[in-house]
């Protein structure tokens, strides 16, 4: 049995065919438009390309999930707000529904994400699982009992702004602190900076031809496997910063597993070596209790269009 | 409908008879002994009595339900490890079901009194909850959809052991920073010693008669209401952390209400009204997300009785 799965992104709409596997049949994409209209017509032309392309119809598909980031209320499948697209109050769900007749289901894109990489990817062995996405930001999803659990309203998972450092530095979320304003991306690539700054024979200068505009999310990260000790040092914050969240939300849900995704995830047991090491020595919390699993993220970009598709199949 | 609820504790074990509006009909305690076996007998004379006093037979209760301090299995009923009373692996479930011939459920003691608050007391006008428990250390209970929601393995909504203060003051549990460390009574005491010895003048010098180890949870918040620079300082310092660990939880459950428990929470509204205040500020983590009502516990020493019961009413 099929399903499709829509993964709205703020560059493109990626649409896909997923079959009862977990594997994507067929896929295509379009330009996300600020208009609402012009965007619901492409979804709804790339569904039906899909569906003719594999010469299958509404009636054989188990429905159409849809990941969608910003603010989201799944129930009443409406994008109520989402600042980078511009969109406002979109009725996706109820506009697909005019077109095909089948279930549509709506939920946030961290969510989805979890969602796709416990049923088909990184925790398929497990059903209670905690998804940290490091990227500009840091994206939450919690899945428990193989379910999605957005909070109340569906307005909550959101794992990024958790305060770890209180009067730490500033989020964009108005407090300061936050489990994002360390363990993302962006917070790397500041810690990166200031260690820089501090030691002008770092081979981290070198990684970015002198350029600190150049630094990235990868910069600490290689230049600590050749033995920069000013790069090992930005590592190693990183990883306190980011172990403590985890160590928060074992003690919060206890999952059978982490899963760790977006661009900082790549680097694979360099990162998560570390990262369990510092969970260990604090016993993951608490000792008498079952230690979580951390794994990093395997289905990468694919991952929205399968968990999407995961949110009816 | 009657059910019976035990309510586990260091000192004592209480039980009662609730009815279906979560009223104790009638209720005994015995003394816990740190002898299982001892334990179990007094439980089942408890129960027994409290079914004799009303003339209801097994079969006219929905169950038995147990709350009790310490780490828990619930689904299999057995109180693995309690400390305090040296209890290891007693499967207090299946030997009261050799008794007693009816539904019996045990779960965690901050679990069932944040079922209690929420069925029959504080928010029952709420289906989601997160409840802290404010004594010598922080309790948590969240309850999802009127239900309690223990986290994996029945081991997680250790709400107190979240670090809120990388690197800050030292938690029992082994870390460093957890907002029990600072938003218990006992985290409340060290502050206003802190700041006591700050400050000679300070009049909470004269509340506790010079003796700085007659401090307790009361002195800084009652020296505070009189106008004393020091204890108001203390008091600040106290609602900030304590909104700092209500922000997060709103952002991870974002629940319909918090309800304060524990000795701290008889402050009322003088504590609530600043938490409210310091909360706001932040747009409770997300301004376009519903606002939290925070309230204080009702049910006072009932709560254990009555949530007990709740676990099979």
């Amino acid at each position: 049995m099929y399903a499709i799965g829509i993964d709205i992104g703020g560059m493109s709409i990626k649409a896909g065919l997923v079959d009862g596997n977990g594997q994507i049949v067929c896929s295509n994409r379009s330009v996300t438009d600020k208009n609402q209209e012009q965007s619901l017509k492409n979804i709804i032309s790339q569904i039906e390309d899909l569906l003719s392309e594999k010469s299958v119809s509404v009636k054989d598909i188990k429905g159409i999930g849809i990941g969608c980031p910003g603010l989201i209320s799944s129930e009443e499948g409406v994008v109520d707000h989402n600042s980078n697209m511009k969109w406002e109050n979109f009725h996706i769900v109820d506009l697909l529904k005019e077109r095909f007749d089948t279930v549509i289901k709506l939920s946030n894109d961290a969510n989805v994400a979890a969602l796709g990489e416990t049923i088909y990817g990184a925790a398929k062995n497990y059903q209670n699982v905690v998804m940290l996405t490091l990227g500009t930001g840091v994206g939450g999803g919690i899945i428990i009992d193989n379910k999605i659990y957005e909070g109340g309203y569906s307005k909550g998972a959101e794992l990024g702004h958790m305060v770890i450092v209180k009067g730490g530095e500033k989020c964009g979320c108005g407090r300061r602190g936050c489990l994002e304003a360390y363990a993302s991306a962006t917070g790397l690539i500041r810690m990166t900076k200031k260690e820089m700054q501090k030691n002008s024979k770092s081979i981290m200068w070198d990684y970015v031809n002198g350029d600190i505009d150049k630094v990235g999310g990868k910069t600490a990260f290689e230049c600590s496997k050749q033995g920069d000790v000013s790069a090992k040092k930005v590592v190693r914050k990183f990883v306190g910063y980011l172990a403590e969240g985890i160590i928060n939300f074992a003690n919060i849900f206890r999952p059978e597993a982490f899963i760790i995704g977006g661009g900082v995830s790549a680097q694979g047991d360099y990162l998560i070596d570390k990262l369990k090491k510092y969970c260990e020595k604090f016993n993951y919390g608490y000792k008498n209790a079952p230690k979580p699993e951390i794994v990093t993220a395997t289905l990468g970009n694919d991952a929205g269009i399968i968990g999407a598709a995961a949110l009816v199949l």
